[in-house]
């Protein structure tokens, strides 16, 4: 570092929308990822790491102004001879970069490609509660193929994903829809050609899980009163228009052969429909055969997803247990993983089609869920600390955690001022260890030391009778030979 | 994605100075950095993930061209309401952002606080052979106490996590010394307050490694011709006031006792240096205390490390094993991590001396010196194909994979064209796949299937007579119902 000349003190603070992951939010992370990783690994999956930094050229994200191509992703100029060097960025997810890994090193790698990849990507976007611009995401995507079979694939590994994470049958959903049949749905209302007109008929689909039928029937047609007592435009639909919009969004049926009738009659002669709904009949007879029935996976036509690039099957892992809102109201858990098929990003590069399909989890989400549904988060366990009575005899408490660390147990020394020995045993409780270990000047002497039992002094503490108190001491005087064998006696008891 | 008019095809490259990673490479990092996360666990550091991003305010790489704040790192200016936001950077270490971290949070965190990090750190530095502008780190560090047991405790995890990594006792080597010493013998010299000479000295005694005893000697006097010939200055020091120089430098003796007699001797009268030497050998002590001899953990004069913000003990681990380099010619594979003790850099933020010290692990060189030595990176085993013969029966081949992959075993089913058989078996060539299984129309009508074994296929392919190419087959038919138990005994066979 140069030298600041008297520059004034710099602010210690986060930067604005990021935070900092301590302890268990951390290892809990790392836990969560591998797990994944073995199941994406089981399916045959491999993985690729490029690095967070593209440019942003291949990342593909060009902005309306110019002037600012940071909007929305973080971005910077490099600097050559000429001041000019190229625009860099941060990866904003982790498929364009596979899209640009995929262009380049198509001739070396397999095809089909099945590649995971995990790590944080940034959004230079306003936060939002619970909403960072840095995030994890786990993502998978088999790269080269037109099969349906891809996609089943994903939608299987993504439901036993989730089950392996802790989260029961039962308590999640994926659920399947295939683009071509909304595009059948447009073409039947004679829409196809109104970019406008289909992008606003999009947009209210998208609120059907909110609004529900009567409100998007509203929406597409004349438009409706919202809760705030405002008056929202409609598309402008006749209701004869609108009706095949409403059927598409009401086809699913308990049974999915009905599901698929009702999508039929919504497609009418549309041959892009009939070819969407031909690709979910495929991806459904796939799963049947895996054994994955509608309780896991189902075919759900209020499936959407936002992204403009998707071509073909859309899918979603939703978790439909309820939680309580920050409000305190019931809600569902909702998404935690989305993806579908995109047959044109490896296009931008090579002018090649290349079909493509994956699913992004959103790892930070569905560890909140786990938290929830108290799987991840259980209080850790801090080290045994040995404290220090007498700081000349440092050497003598290094030997101890040496030997409580060769015994496998996770041990430290005390190392802040050993003066006030009440501070070390306050340290020892901010740091949640279940053992403290005391050798003053006597105990040397004795050859004994003293092992305090924290977790039962706590309970102790807080509940104890005198006389319990008395019949339960939460402190052991033993040998120093015996120092290893009673603190793993104590640790023991404590798991009981 | 906004949509692109027309605009030329992007090029498809990663950026430079930056790479992918594949496979075995990402995975053999993560499980590197998942055992060395373990053995930090165990001494009672906790895990702490900063975002990438910190304020270039904070990260305190102010530099001297303040038009191009980025130098050296990846930065760029935030837009606000009047274009001039706050100016931002990639982290380039894990230790800047430890003490933002501290400063902010010291009083909810213990103290001491021994916290370890891990993840990738950006240099903007043109990059050179196997150095590249993303890379990793490992680090762990304690901030707030002076004393010589942290240091000695960080040494000692250095050492613990080397062994777990699987680089035996005696192929590696952590040296510590103690930048006061340093500065005692430039004390003794009379160049403590001689900035500019003081830096040229320190310059050459990094070159010690290199040059030798006689090339610091001539360096720190009249200069010396280097190899290509050239004159290169020297700091113009006389013989005398080189001595105490040389003695530092070569006062490493057999017997650790020897060293401290020869480094006193190096310092003189000087008070910091003597306080130096008292540093080092309480760590000595307790290293000792702890079961670790000069074997594992060596008092060495001759560590200097580079950063300037060292201001007591310093310590490198460098492995000991010859490896040859890109010219053939043998070379002992250097250092893999270093630190010390840095007691200003949370001042900066608060006003208030933190005494901490710290190491850095860096993961790619120990993944390097991991492969050469063959504990990792061995050929990954990759999944078992179910080929495809007849397309109209995905669902068939999607129950086999299912229950391949129930029984623990990795497989898929293959999803490229499946016309040319040829082609899924070099597919699966590609992957590694240690099994194809098979079932064509015929197959399917006996009840069998054809489960090859490509391992043992390669093998006789590459080496066998006919005759023992007929009597070790390597395909297997069997009852359809049998797949999963011979696809398992398949495996088990290549494993012994």
């Amino acid at each position: 570092m140069a030298k600041q000349k008297k520059a004034p003190r710099p602010k210690a603070i986060t930067p604005k929308g990021f935070r900092d992951y301590f302890g268990p939010e951390v290892s809990d992370r790392a836990k969560m990822m591998s797990q994944i990783a073995e199941v994406y690994e089981h399916y045959g999956f491999d993985a690729l790491e490029s690095s967070a930094v593209e440019t942003v050229e291949a990342l593909g994200k060009f902005l309306p102004d110019v002037d600012r191509p940071n909007e929305g992703v973080f971005a910077w100029q490099e600097f050559d001879e000429n001041d000019k060097g190229d625009w860099m960025a941060l990866r904003y997810d982790l498929t364009a970069p596979l899209a640009r890994v995929y262009a380049q090193h198509r001739n070396d790698l397999p095809t089909p490609y099945r590649r995971y990849a995990m790590g944080p990507v940034w959004r230079n976007e306003k936060p939002g509660p619970g909403r960072f611009k840095q995030f994890y995401q786990c993502d998978a995507d088999t790269v080269g193929t037109a099969s349906m079979a891809a996609d089943a694939e994903i939608c299987a590994m993504l439901s036993d994903t989730i089950e392996t994470l802790g989260i029961a049958r039962g308590d999640f959903l994926v659920r399947v829809n295939n683009r071509k049949v909304l595009n059948g749905v447009l073409e039947a209302m004679g829409l196809q050609d109104s970019e406008g007109a289909r992008d606003n008929v999009l947009r209210t689909i998208d609120k059907f899980d909110k609004l529900g039928e009567a409100g998007v029937r509203a929406l597409l047609t004349k438009g409706r009163l919202d809760a705030s007592g405002a008056y929202i435009d409609g598309v402008g639909l006749t209701e004869d228009q609108a009706e095949p919009v409403i059927a598409f969004l009401t086809s699913k049926a308990d049974d999915v052969v009905k599901t698929f009738d009702n999508l039929r009659a919504a497609i009418g002669a549309s041959k892009i429909g009939a070819e969407g709904i031909f690709e979910l009949e495929q991806i459904g007879d796939l799963l049947s055969a895996g054994g994955y029935d509608a309780s896991r996976i189902s075919i759900d036509p209020s499936v959407v997803r936002g992204l403009g690039y998707y071509t073909g099957p859309v899918y979603e892992a939703e978790l439909t247990f309820e939680i309580l809102d920050e409000k305190g109201r019931k809600r569902q858990f909702g998404s935690v993983a989305g993806g579908g098929r995109y047959d044109d990003l490896v296009k931008r590069f090579t002018g090649q089609a290349v079909p493509a399909t994956g699913v992004s989890i959103g790892i930070d989400r569905l560890l909140a869920a786990l938290r929830e549904k108290g799987r991840v988060g259980s209080v850790t366990r801090g080290p045994v600390v040995v404290t220090v009575m007498d700081r000349d005899r440092m050497a003598d408490y290094q030997v101890m955690v040496t030997e409580l660390r060769n015994a496998g147990i996770r041990a430290e020394v005390y190392l802040g001022n050993p003066k006030n020995f009440g501070n070390q045993l306050k340290y020892a409780d901010k740091r949640n260890s279940p053992v403290a270990v005391i050798e003053g000047g006597d105990e040397k002497e004795s050859g004994i030391v003293q092992v305090k039992d924290l977790v039962l002094g706590a309970k102790i503490a807080q509940s104890a009778t005198l006389e319990e108190w008395k019949e339960r001491p939460s402190q052991f005087e033993v040998p120093r030979g015996d120092l290893v064998a009673k603190v793993r006696e104590i640790l023991q008891g404590q798991n009981d």
